[in-house]
Formats: C-alpha cells, sequence, structure tokens
C-alpha cells in the first residue's frame, strides 16, 4: 500500500473511488435519497452504519450482517491501532479480508476516541499523544498517522483526522480548535495516497451557527467524496443537536453524502434524515442490546423486567427479525438474567434489525415524497413498552 | 400433563414413543450404526449431544444447531427447575416451544448437578435435599419430583434418578447406593405417566465388574426404551473408563440404544462407540471452545497463543464449519484475547462441528465395517497442534 513517491503529499484531488449519486429529494422536507458507490459495493442512503469496534460488530458475525442486509459497517481506527494493530491488519490483506466483512467498509480517524477512552492525552499543533486505555502505553497521533494507520487498513471511506471539542465548548475554546482542524484536514489531504480510501472531511462548530457556517466553508473548499457533522450528540440536549443539525446538514454540498457522526437514537436518526443526512453511526443498538435495552415499534422494552417472565409474545409483534421470529419475550429474558452469551448476540440482531428497517422505511418514504407524513407517524408512537401496555 | 388417575402409578410397562432400531453391527468391533425415533424427529447413532444446559447450547442459537446438524440436545433439570422453573416453562408449552429448538431432546434427572453443583446436599432413601448454587433457596428432588419436573419440560427422552457416586468409591458406599438406585428406577417407572416423555434407566457401578453386572440386571429387568451407563468420567484415568465402559456396554440389551453419560473428549467417544455405546453428551466442546480450546484434525489447538497471531490459515485447514470457511487464526485469536463475544459463538460452532463430524465419520466407517480402522487413524492422530507445526 505504499503509494509512488509522486502520489503522496500531491495536492491534486484525483477522481475518487466512492462516488455518491442523489436519486431524489423529498418533496415535504430535506429529506434525500441517494446511492454511495464504493469499492466494495453500493450503500442505498439515508443509511445506518453499525459499529465493528475491534474488528467485529459486537455479539455477531458477518453472515449475521448479511442476514440483517448491513450495507456497511464501521471500524475503530483507535481501537484497532491499539489492538491487533493496523500493520499486522496490513499483513494479513487489510481489514476487509481480516474480519472477513466484504461489504462497504468507514474507519473513523481514532480522534474522538483518543479524546473520549485514552489517558494522559494532549493535543498540540502536530497532533494528540495519549495512552492506550488498554495497557497504559504510549502513542501519538497526528493527521499524517491517522491517513496512514486507515491506508493500512484499506476501508472504503476514511475519516480526516479532527478534534472533536465537547459541543457545550465555549467561543474561545472552539475558534482556534477549528481552525486547527482546518489545518489537519489539509495535512491530512497532502499524505492520503488516494491509492484505496476515500476520504471525508469533518465540519465541526459546536451550536454557533456562524461558526459552523464559517467551517463548512473552510472544510467544503477541500473538494472531498464525502462531508461529515462532527461535534454532535456529545453533550447537548437533542433539540438542540436536532437544531444544529438541522442548520448545518443543508450547508453541505448537495452532490455528496452527509454523514452525522455518532448520531444516535431512533429519533435522532428519524429527524435529521428530514434535515437532509445521508449516513449515521452509533454504538446505541448494539451497546443497548447487549444491556437488554431493546427498540421496538411500541418503544423501548427492557427484557430483564419481570413483567416478561411469562410473556410469550415477540419482542416486537411488528419486527420480522430472526430474534422476534422464533423467541418469546419470556425466553429472552430467561437468556438475559441468567447471562446465557446468546442473549447478547439475539438482542444485537433485533436492535439491528429495528435500526436497518427503520432507515429502509425512511428510504421508502423519501422516495414516494411522504417523508413528512412518516415523520409524524414516527412522533407519534409510543416511547416505552410499558406505557403502551399499561394503557390497554 | 396431568396424566389419567389410572395412568399415574401404573406399573405396566406401555409402547415407548421412542424406538430404537438397530441398523448395522461393525465386523471388527463392538461398534453399532442405529436410529433412534423420537415424536421430534430420527437420531442417527452413534450421536453425540450437544448440552443446552438451562435451555440453550451456550453462545448458539438454533438455527446455528439446524447449520451444525445437530440431531439431539440435551437440557439439564438441575438447572431448569431452579432458573426459570418448571412450571413457568409447562405453562408457556415445555421445553421445545420454550427454546424453539425443533427437533429431539433429552433431560437429565437432576441427580448429578444436585452432587456436583448444589450445596449442603443431604441424600437420603426419599431422595436429596439440597441449596441452589443460585441463590440458596432450599430444594427437594426425589424419584417422582424429578420424572415431574421432566414430564413437564416435556423432553423426547428422560432419565431416571439415581445416585452417581465418584467413580472411586469404595464397594462398601457403592453395594447400597446401587440397591437405593435400583429402588429409585422403580420409583420412577411408578411415576411415569408415559404421556409424552419416553425413560431411560441408568446403570451405576463404579469401577466393580461384578457390580455393574449386577447393576444392569437389576436396572434391565425393568423394560424401559433405552439405558445410559452413569458414573463414568467422574475422576477416574481415561484408561479406567474406557475398560470399564468395554465391560459394561456389551451387558446392556442390543435391542436398545445405549448412552454414555456425560463423555467425552474425541478420544473418549471414538473408543467407547468401539464398544458398543450409541449417544453421548458432554460440555467439552462448548466450555472448551468458550475458554478458547479448540479441536482440530491436528490435535488440540490454544487459540491465545501468541503464535497465531499472524497465523492466516484456518483454525483446522480440513474443516468445513462456518468458523473455518470464513476466518483466520489470527483473526480469531484477536477476538479471543479482545474479549469480543461473538468468539465464544464461532469457536463453539467449531467443536461442535468437530465432534458432530466425528461421529458422522464414525458411521460411516461401521456401515463399511471399516472401524477398526477408523479407530487406529483415528489413535493416529497428532494431539495438540503445537507438535505437529514444530515437527515440520
Amino acid at each position: 500500500m505504499t503509494p509512488a513517491p509522486e502520489a503522496r503529499g500531491d495536492q491534486r484531488v484525483e477522481p475518487s473511488l466512492v462516488r455518491f449519486e442523489l436519486l431524489h429529494e423529498d418533496a415535504g422536507t430535506r429529506a434525500r435519497r441517494g446511492r454511495l458507490f464504493t469499492p466494495h459495493g453500493v450503500v442505498e442512503t439515508p443509511m445506518f452504519m453499525p459499529v465493528g469496534t475491534a474488528g467485529s460488530v459486537k455479539a455477531i458475525a458477518p453472515d449475521d450482517l448479511v442476514a440483517l442486509e448491513a450495507q456497511i459497517i464501521l471500524g475503530n481506527t483507535y481501537h484497532l491501532m491499539l489492538r491487533p494493530g493496523e500493520a499486522l491488519i496490513g499483513d494479513l490483506g487489510a481489514l476487509h479480508r481480516f474480519t472477513s466483512w466484504r461489504g462497504p467498509m468507514l474507519t473513523d480517524s481514532g480522534g474522538f476516541q483518543v479524546y473520549s477512552l485514552a489517558e494522559r492525552r494532549t493535543i498540540t499543533e502536530s497532533g494528540a499523544t495519549f495512552q492506550s486505555h488498554l495497557d497504559g502505553s504510549r502513542h501519538v497521533l497526528t493527521p499524517e498517522r491517522s491517513i496512514e494507520i486507515q491506508e493500512t487498513l484499506g476501508a472504503d471511506v476514511m475519516m480526516a483526522f479532527d478534534e472533536c471539542p465537547p459541543s457545550m465548548s465555549e467561543r474561545a475554546y472552539l475558534e482556534p480548535s477549528l481552525a486547527r482542524t482546518t489545518r489537519w484536514l489539509h495535512r491530512c489531504v497532502a499524505s492520503w495516497s488516494r491509492l484505496r480510501s476515500s476520504l471525508f472531511g469533518i465540519v465541526q462548530g459546536g451550536l454557533f451557527e456562524d461558526l459552523r457556517t464559517r467551517h463548512v466553508e473552510e472544510v467544503c473548499s477541500v473538494e472531498l467524496p464525502g462531508y461529515a457533522l462532527g461535534g454532535f450528540a456529545v453533550g447537548e440536549a437533542p433539540e438542540q443537536m436536532h437544531a444544529g443539525v438541522a442548520f448545518s446538514a443543508p450547508l453541505l454540498p448537495r452532490d455528496k453524502p452527509r454523514y452525522l457522526m455518532g448520531v444516535g437514537t431512533p429519533l435522532d436518526l428519524v429527524t435529521c434524515v428530514g434535515a437532509g443526512v445521508d449516513l449515521f453511526d452509533c454504538v446505541m443498538p448494539t451497546r443497548n442490546a447487549r444491556n437488554g435495552y431493546l427498540f421496538t415499534s411500541q418503544g423501548k422494552l427492557v427484557i430483564k423486567h419481570a413483567r416478561y417472565s411469562r410473556d410469550d409474545r415477540p419482542l416486537d409483534p411488528a419486527c420480522t427479525c430472526y430474534t422476534c421470529r422464533t423467541f418469546s419475550r419470556a425466553y429472552l429474558r430467561h437468556l438475559f438474567v441468567s447471562q446465557e452469551v446468546v442473549a447478547m448476540r439475539l438482542n444485537t440482531l433485533h436492535n439491528l434489525h429495528f435500526y436497518l428497517s427503520l432507515m429502509k422505511e425512511a428510504r421508502q418514504a423519501i422516495e414516494a415524497d411522504q417523508f413528512s407524513s412518516f415523520l409524524a407517524g414516527f412522533l407519534a408512537r409510543p416511547t416505552v413498552v410499558a406505557e403502551a401496555e399499561s394503557s390497554r
């Protein structure tokens, strides 16, 4: 994967390996229906990306992802650089071959986990130094190093190395941070070989509309195959996040995919699709599944509750996933309280099916120019199963 | 599930719901090829039964069992009576419906776990009293209660309630224990409704040939649809166990299935098939899988070892399981050392495939009257992958 000497450092932006096609814009909202072409297949947007933190979407395997009709998954550069190390993955044929996931894949830059997981981190103009949360070992992550690692991992899409400040940061902190993230973007672009992975830029700016506007201009002045909104869902209220995305997403280029990083709840997804977002990722469906918090068409269901101990119904009578087609709430509760390992897989299959189905319904609603009514219908759903059931 | 008054307590033995057909006896050994017909399907013997302790073969789901071509699984009465309780399972349609496993199923009597897991147990002529290892709650298990629980669980085959003494027990302990197990068998038969589940008797006797002979006579004087050898692989050396089984198995009725309980290693299985055993169960393939100990045609492989960190080969190049078709040793090691939940499923799929394939090969060898050479070929295999590889 070492690029030719004249390629590395070349400032020209070459034709991307990833290409986006805007198929349709909803008549009543800003929602968009699109298609992302990648070297490993096509992604229909809007789409949710399950998170495969350490080279595995936790508790499930690629056969499960295929059965779920997942179209693209995410890998975390921070986790993979620490264990097993990007060099090992590269030597074994890069991330697709290592994990046996054959579809499209995206890696983040590692920056977000450095800020949220690592210890003793310091950020300078050069980049970030930190200690591994696994063993305390010392590491450096710079824009160049992040791109080098991500190109070695070889995902279809890689992300620019940025700083992700807490959303409630003051303007005085954000302004120099944004300027540095922009300089880092140029360093990412300069070190990008363009041989395998496509680079997406990241817009920050917290909840300040003028800073978001300015940073969109800075980031999108670099011609890239896609752009992301970072710095949302990092501490602000959902309403603030929704307003920030509603303001920011339409500022991004119409003909490029828009990726809202680390978001969110089902409500967040549906709302932000309505603001014109195309791609999402979040650990929520998978992490909640492992903790027994399940998403259903009737609201959230906490499977450990005693009320489900003799409940012979599926988790969600409206759901067609393997878990709902096969098992009762009573059995799933038994597996969960007995700490049976398979509970994590069955719950994960269900929650991911819920997220992926929600996106599929959203795509169909956009195609039919009915996203407004789809959104209204979603907002009218119960939020917790218990409420729905006790009201019968 | 309440039997008609005249049925419960009826000492007559009625036609069994389970029927065994002896298809062929190997020309050179005592190995047998048979077929067990049950209300939930046919079991080709010799067969290994994966253990579904608490209503789930740990780390995998029924879809996995179907893909593995597992034909019969075991459920543990002790675990299920404590959690979620047999009454709950019965109310929800019995064990098959509760777990969604549609194939044949066998339950043990609960006795073995009372002796191995429970606390403060006391054994009297009436039965066993003990405290749950889960919450210290007090329980009583008698022959009648075990049959009642097992009939509520509703598996195809249920086991007589016996005492399983350590294999090194003295004759002075064993003789009264055997006599009591025989009396308990008669109590099991007396309380058996014969409405859904078929009852197998259990022969004990430790390593004393005269006691085994005497107990076979006592147990097999009761006409039952199958008989088991208990009290093996409970502390004695493998050679002692093999000798004890080689002596005892041929004493059992030729036209009934012979089940060797709680056995064992692949070597144990192949050896005891050669002695005329038809059915086995053991937690070894599933428990070892979760601990990263994997069975291969080249011997045992400990996946956490650093030597596999860059090993691009499958666990077992000769294996056709999903894990071996899809993943490298390097990736499986990464999942294991990263404590990814899916490692348990992938390792379990492989180990069970190994056990089930070994039984399939044994069945084919018996059909071809070549079990002797199959056994010799198995004994010539390497026992540990490391040895095989360091000798290259």
